[in-house]
């Protein structure tokens, strides 16, 4: 992944970082700190995806990632934070939803990639959902990056919408629920083993039901 | 719950509950055992929704069930074993899927009994399904029951399939998965507040679904 290096520096103010020699000081801002976090997210998702959350020591992720322990502690605190912002790096990217030219694609090509993730080795995303019952910062983090990958999945409901495949007031978020919940039900709590029809057929139920109106806002009108 | 097996008066000493002085030796077989193993059980339950899984001892059990801690060690082994039976207990009920008169009415009573065990106080269910992610005992647990109660609701498609109100080559797990899974996810792994209005909108959106023929078998002929 990205550049690990040893941990030579031990100087002496609680604030020095230890990890490489500086070739200057005062580097653009935040290099050097952008870098240590790299290494020690990498490390995080390394001891992780080896020994699980079990396994996960604040220690285990310093001698990993080769930044001197003190900065670990004095940056991230404890597990939860270190969990945590592994969780809130994962949100900072640029990621956007598949883009088919159908919802019924569109979702199905979203599942085929909750699909990978969750089973993918080493089961890096499953580890950090358990580790969210175990640390309320993590849970909170988890939940930030949920509630933006389906914030940024809404433009799939809104091109559907002017494609005309959906009624115009579509509750996006409940759709997008309806179609992913079936693989994370599934894959995380009821850990059956993979189904290769699930992702499309998750799609297909979700977009069928969406046609019928089951999406169409305001729910207090449509629902019983 | 049910009476267990014999296996009961091994008195004394490391064996000897020091619960209260049975007043016959030798009673009904197993009405001893079953009596330990409701205090027991009864007390994780109470432990789990005051403290959660971090709270829950072994010792902490023996010391509120009243039963000696060597009997709780021995016959339940670790705080997996005793939460594994809780959930092994939970299952061994007579519970019926509610029935209603039609499909959307039936999955929207299940939701409903779905999210009021979800939203319980003490949160039971919950502190349960966060305890399958530390022990594979009541991981392992934990999917039977849950696949226990979606056969027992597979009785739910069969009505609706003689009422013809669905074709009758319906998958009832997959149907009972899309109807019930947007609950989980929101309560379990999203951690949305409860939306009254979900039970009812999710069995809506799974009924519609089915009556379009969502979920049809067989699915390598339905699904793409």
């Amino acid at each position: 992944m990205t550049p690990t290096d040893p941990a030579p520096d031990r100087d002496p103010a609680p604030e020095s970082d230890g990890t490489r020699p500086p070739t200057t000081r005062r580097r653009r801002p935040g290099g050097r700190t952008a870098r240590i976090r790299t290494q020690v997210l990498d490390a995080v998702l390394g001891e992780l995806g080896e020994h699980g959350y079990d396994g996960l020591t604040m220690d285990a992720v310093a001698a990993r990632s080769g930044v001197h322990r003190t900065t670990v502690y004095r940056r991230w605190g404890d597990v939860g934070g270190l969990l945590a912002d592994v969780l809130d790096a994962a949100g900072d990217d640029d990621w956007e939803p598949p883009d088919t030219g159908s919802l019924e694609g569109d979702l199905a090509a979203l599942n085929q990639e909750i699909q990978a993730a969750l089973t993918a080795e080493p089961p890096i995303v499953t580890a950090l959902i358990a580790a969210s019952f175990r640390s309320e910062k993590a849970a909170d983090a988890q939940q930030r990056l949920w509630e933006d990958r389906y914030a940024r999945c809404e433009i799939i409901v809104g091109r559907a919408v002017r494609r005309d495949e959906l009624p115009p007031r579509t509750d996006a978020r409940r759709l997008l629920v309806a179609a992913t919940a079936p693989l994370y039900h599934e894959l995380v709590l009821l850990r059956t083993p993979p189904d290769p029809h699930l992702p499309a057929c998750a799609a297909r139920t979700a977009a069928l039901a969406a046609t019928a109106g089951a999406f169409t806002e305001p729910p207090s009108a449509s629902d019983r």
